[in-house]
């Protein structure tokens, strides 16, 4: 009878022991303004970070003490929030910033951009403007991206490297690309890149058939079964320019680029939209049915002049919109995502002649939880939540032009942009600290664009 | 004879010496890509400077070796260009940032602005928000702002204190102000103000009456003549919003803002119109032909939605235009001069539905010489030509964000933003080098922004 209370009473004292005693963590942010973009805003609060995943948020006094952590990261007078996400870009075309701006779309790409691109773009050309576009991303708090273009899975390997996350769609056109020549080709490429990167814990492998007047009705009903046989997402441009719309109305009974892709049971929760600038009130409701995403990118459809994408009534039609930079060569130039939600918000109050219609908040949810439905990853990231994986940016507030701070989702899409942030952190890997990069040698990537750079400009001349 | 010849050959000597041996010089710019503004850009160019001036701009090659600098700034791999020009904005209202954004302007205004300034604005306040200020200003490359507040003879004297050029008008309104509680005692400030800094090198005082709307015809019509009498400008914010239209209408005859002005011969070159949103065809040739500057502020309409000002119209109808960030509560909100001529550039693009409509150089342009026009000071400021006073800004080239560059006017508007900015000179004085600022004391400034912004947050409690 003893010998039982002595035994009850030592799993009772190793069960309170157990409980009292703090946890092994590999990473803590503590003292930080939490943003988790799930809930309220938490002063004080911590975010507790294992093996890659979120496993505590909250008030810094009730966390801290239950982890010690390997790494601690001192987030007093700083915000926390998830990582950015970019839902339309074009990584490797960094290397052809600024290569032709202020032009018209057609003189742009015609003069500028295809032929650049037909004499340039090689595997070690995609890599290298990976590699500099992932330090820039990095640098200012993208921890997801999209993108579109050529060998992507080279693209793939960069991203890795750099330990960003993203959705890569192997670009697919009715003309010779860069790296394929012919269709059947780029579905070659496409079932092996597929099988190679699919199931990989930051590469999500797509395919991004390039825009409903560029890839004809059969090869998109193709790419549409293809994508469900491989159970893969699909990006695409999608009603980005009036100059598509006469296009499809032409070839497609007069359709609308929406409605045409719809008509084609081409839509659905795994298709994500580029631009729909020109989306009409009908094709709105269908998105929104099919829980098709749109990626708006507000500064390349201002710098393209493209048109103003109905962002609010999107939204209020019950799409799912994220933001994207779109790619930094002529419709941008860049790829922080903090500027591109200020323009957003901006564009959206102007153009609906209301300072109302777009809120920091929705402007910040845009950048992150929304873009993660978007792109079918919310339940994954784009909040700070127990269980996500760590995905989370830290930025500094002490800037002048930043302070003082009376509202934080304020502050960080008015007053900030992505020069403030400090810290990147992407599956629980901090990619950057205190303004430093630590995943890629950005002297090297600079190094190497300079000299890309010369060699295109060579090229155009011949 | 022999010892005339002599003589003859000494001074012969002596003058082919004095050509040879270079002239000592305050500062020496040398290697960057220099941005004149005033001509073409020239690659590996020098910037010489003497006693606030430039004297000399050109090729490294041709200027370096006349010349050895007390102090030398390596440029290579930077971008020299002059000093940027904000013409609106209201920078004590830095202590409100984000104070109450996302919401209708009267709302804004009434519920917000008008108390927290009526309970909390004294000169310590407005010298406390010019520091924060002029800490993002020189941290940002503004070398001149145009300002419009309250105590202005303080905001003078810590905008001399931190070294920048400004032209600094006294708010004149109906109603009582947190200075000046009748209009007589704002006029007795007026001139003892002006008297006090009129000639000054750095600090021009102005009239600022707030608008047509806020200030009646009698007291317009004696401003105009006073600011003649006195030999200063005058700013005055004009057709900003469709509630201003609707009020100055009322009031006036039906009249617009800008004809209304016209009318009682308030327009003129010593002119700054704020905005100028909605100002006709018939307003903008009257405005051409009385040569009153415009102060474009795109951040600002967007966020207030304010409306699209006609800035491609009017610079077609000869207007001098230059840009401004307005005051960083609740309309941009951040004194960025790169991130607003960007946006200049993509709302002009957009609205226009012309990717040519505004150009990066173009909107460089508005950002410095054609600013300068608007403030009357071109002869003074806003390009790099020798005989000028040397405000001139070196922006650091190598972030990833930047790189690579195909053409550096583009580079600066569409990828940099002013965290990319290295030196910021004023009259001669380097204000900041390395990005770190020498003039004001950032974190005292920081630090006092904050415990104002407790006190106001307090007074709006009660």
């Amino acid at each position: 009878m003893l010998r039982r209370s002595l035994l009850t009473l030592c799993v009772a004292l190793v069960a309170a022991l157990a409980n009292a005693a703090p946890k092994q963590i590999d990473l803590l942010i503590t003292g930080g303004t939490v943003l988790t973009m799930a809930g309220p805003t938490i002063e004080r609060g911590s975010v507790a970070i294992d093996d890659g995943k979120i496993v505590a948020v909250g008030l810094s006094s009730d966390i801290d003490r239950n982890y010690t952590a390997k790494t601690t990261i001192d987030a007093r007078g700083k915000a926390v929030m998830p990582g950015l996400i970019n839902t339309h870009t074009h990584v490797p075309m960094t290397l052809f910033r600024g290569i032709a701006d202020d032009r018209d779309l057609m003189d742009w790409l015609q003069n500028f951009i295809f032929p650049a691109e037909a004499k340039n773009v090689t595997r070690d050309f995609v890599r290298a403007g990976t590699r500099l576009a992932a330090a820039e991303m990095i640098r200012s708090g993208t921890t997801t991206f999209t993108d579109m273009y050529y060998f992507e899975s080279d693209i793939a390997d960069e991203t890795k490297k750099a330990g960003l996350r993203a959705v890569l769609g192997e670009t697919l056109i009715d003309f010779p690309a860069p790296d394929n020549k012919t269709w059947d080709a780029a579905i070659d490429y496409m079932r092996g890149y597929v099988k190679q990167w699919k199931g990989d814990r930051l590469v999500t492998p797509a395919f991004a058939p390039h825009a409903p007047f560029t890839v004809s009705r059969e090869h998109l009903i193709q790419v549409r079964a293809l994508a469900t046989e491989l159970g893969v997402p699909i990006l695409i441009h999608v009603s980005e320019t009036k100059n598509e719309l006469q296009q499809v109305a032409e070839k497609q009974n007069g359709m609308t680029p929406g409605k045409y892709l719809d008509s084609i049971n081409f839509l659905g929760p795994d298709v994500v939209a580029a631009h729909g600038v020109w989306l009409t009130a009908e094709e709105q409701a269908i998105f929104a049915k099919k829980k098709t995403g749109v990626a708006h990118c507000p500064e390349s459809n201002m710098m393209l002049a493209s048109g103003i994408a109905p962002v609010v009534d999107m939204l209020h039609a019950g799409i799912n919109v994220g933001l994207g930079t779109d790619g930094p060569a002529g419709s941008n130039n860049n790829l922080d995502m903090l500027e591109e939600a200020a323009s957003a918000a901006r564009l959206a109050k102007v153009s609906k002649g209301d300072p109302k219609a777009m809120s920091a908040h929705a402007a910040l949810e845009m950048a992150t939880i929304c873009g993660a439905r978007v792109l079918g990853m919310d339940k994954r990231i784009g909040s700070l939540e127990a269980g996500k994986q760590a995905d989370v940016i830290v930025i500094d507030l002490q800037q002048p032009k930043i302070q003082p701070v009376y509202n934080v989702e304020s502050a960080i899409v008015y007053a900030a942009s992505g020069s403030a942030v400090d810290t990147t952190i992407v599956d629980g890997k901090i990619l950057m600290r205190g303004g430093k990069v630590l995943t890629v040698d950005v002297p090297a990537a600079v190094a190497k664009a300079k000299q890309i750079r010369d060699a295109v400009l060579q090229s155009l001349k011949k």
